[in-house]
């Protein structure tokens, strides 16, 4: 039922990808109005053999609180979905629906997988010189101390060899550059575990900003502040940039007829630089990916696609590895102080 | 001498501005090795009586580290340059030399003007949909409390009017804008001062990241550790984009066809967005910018018109008389604190 048409987009969606469904074997359970759903299903007879609906007529507003939604949100699609999951009834929820709701719902019945994450994170993909870089978290975990810094590379590093089938992805860590400047003492511990830790992970050290956009690295962690002014900076730039060659190649008849010639370079350089459709909550006990409110039947059919590709894949049995091991190199360490802080002799 | 040409591009800088440092009276003392400053003054006879050398033969290398250069540096043209600012022989040193040796050696010779301040905050002009947006810090304060950040609200709003001729510069506060995330403690409660400590800026409260280049207020203010990589970020995007321009205009003929009909335009668009010259040290008792070490003559020259502007406004007396009313509702609410926790009656 969520995000800014709800089924008049979802259903088509659906319909997309049934080859894929079909060869990969997905069946859908559908939370929401039976009254809004059937006229669309109605529409697209060759996917009703693989949907089933689950009748609610209760949903969560795009501009309900998190709070109240966790408090009133009980039988709503949006909650049925992520319970579906929670009760084994799917392997994993999708929706366009209400992002701070959807966190907050998803946490309270799916609870976090490592005891350091106060809420999922948040991924994007980013088209890069080499390909997508996947960045993390970018907007979920404001303050983030070393230890969920490591959570999210190990999240980041097997969602991004489930969805972009990357043997080994390498992993950087966001600081700043300054030759005196050594970031902040939370990124330099995160570092140090990256290093020493035992982590299997094709751990490549620091990065900067600029490294995103070159591809420099696969996978790149940073908080949640850091990384959401990142990607809303990057958009603004890259929305200043289309306003400006748009007013650069109108200003002249010559740059009116070039840009009429080149009309189709431009348009599939539009299409790189889109924002993808969507992505996963990390670090939940379940799959749950958001789709863009604003996303067409195309987006939400990649969003499906790729909640696919992560049930199919090592990616929750790779994590929950990496999270124990991690686990149990802190542990390790502690005992390791323990004895050192004792008096000698 | 700094910068990777040395007096080759800050000679023929010099003598672009002519016509500028004769109207504004600017006169220069050149420091460095004569043996290589004299053979370029004489290709530019007309700028000779406005330039008096400093001889020295000691040069900063740009790999030398901060802790190198403060120890070794006396006597060197960067330490010289900057000692003439302190002794009031200068009232403006501009440099492209090493960065990190130049805010060193400015910090010691020259102190900061207010003590919550680390380290100068650096600046960039940041071009918008309406001009140019500034932004600070971007890379020298990497932890940030929130009085260094409304310190940086003073200094960058006192250097948007004097360089910007804006009258009433807007400031915003960088955040991240999810509905149930009210950002770190430090920015909520820079926020607060920046409401209520009664200085005399036009605050406008929160932004977020595609604000700078919409240029949603003058001045955004973050700390140097999100600014450096929303900095790195934005120039990997905008290289990331012209990369795919180049690629999608010269794939096909009829692309190279419009890309050639429209390369004026394209021309016109790359210097819009082609980062500026440089930008001032803010925050110490004297002004000392920074031009880049890449930069060109018409660059250098740049450097020095934002020095001259800088000096022969009110900068410095306003970014004084701000520091000082936030001393003071610091102070002031220090004791009512102080009072209100006294036990009653």
């Amino acid at each position: 039922m969520g995000g800014d048409r709800g089924p008049p987009v979802v259903v088509p969606g659906l319909a997309q990808g049934l080859a894929i469904w079909r060869e990969r074997n997905v069946r859908f359970l559908l939370h929401g109005d039976r009254a809004r759903i059937e006229p669309e299903l109605a529409r697209f007879p060759q996917i009703v053999p693989l949907c089933e609906i689950r009748h609610t007529v209760q949903v969560i507003s795009g501009d309900e609180k998190p709070a109240q939604a966790m408090r009133r949100g009980k039988g709503s699609s949006l909650w049925n979905a992520i319970e579906a999951v929670r009760d084994g009834a799917a392997q994993a929820a999708v929706s366009s629906g209400n992002t701070g709701a959807m966190m907050a719902i998803a946490k309270l019945l799916l609870r976090m997988a490592a005891p350091s994450l106060e809420r999922p994170a948040i991924v994007v993909t980013w088209p890069s010189q080499k390909g997508y870089t996947t960045v993390l978290d970018v907007g979920a975990n404001i303050d983030c101390d070393a230890e969920r810094l490591v959570d999210f590379a190990i999240m980041g590093e097997a969602f991004h060899r489930a969805i972009h089938k990357a043997k080994r992805p390498s992993i950087g860590l966001m600081n700043v550059g300054t030759e005196d400047l050594k970031g902040r003492d939370e990124v330099r511990e995160a570092h140090r575990l990256l290093m020493d830790a035992g982590l299997n992970l094709d751990y490549r050290g620091f990065v900067e900003g600029d490294d995103i956009a070159k591809g420099a690295v696969d996978v790149v962690v940073t908080d949640g502040f850091t990384g959401n002014v990142a990607l809303k900076t990057a958009e603004g730039v890259a929305r200043f940039i289309a306003a400006e060659l748009r007013a650069a190649l109108t200003a002249s008849l010559l740059g009116r007829i070039g840009a009429f010639i080149a009309q189709g370079a431009l348009r599939r350089l539009r299409a790189r630089i889109d924002p993808p459709a969507g992505g996963p909550l990390l670090g939940l006990n379940g799959t749950v990916v958001k789709s863009h409110g604003s996303a067409d039947a195309k987006g939400f059919c990649n969003a499906i696609a790729m909640a696919v590709d992560l049930v199919q894949s090592e990616f929750a049995s790779e994590i929950r590895r990496n999270l124990e091991q991690l686990t149990v190199a802190l542990k390790e360490e502690a005992a390791t102080s323990a004895v050192a802080a004792e008096p000698k002799g």
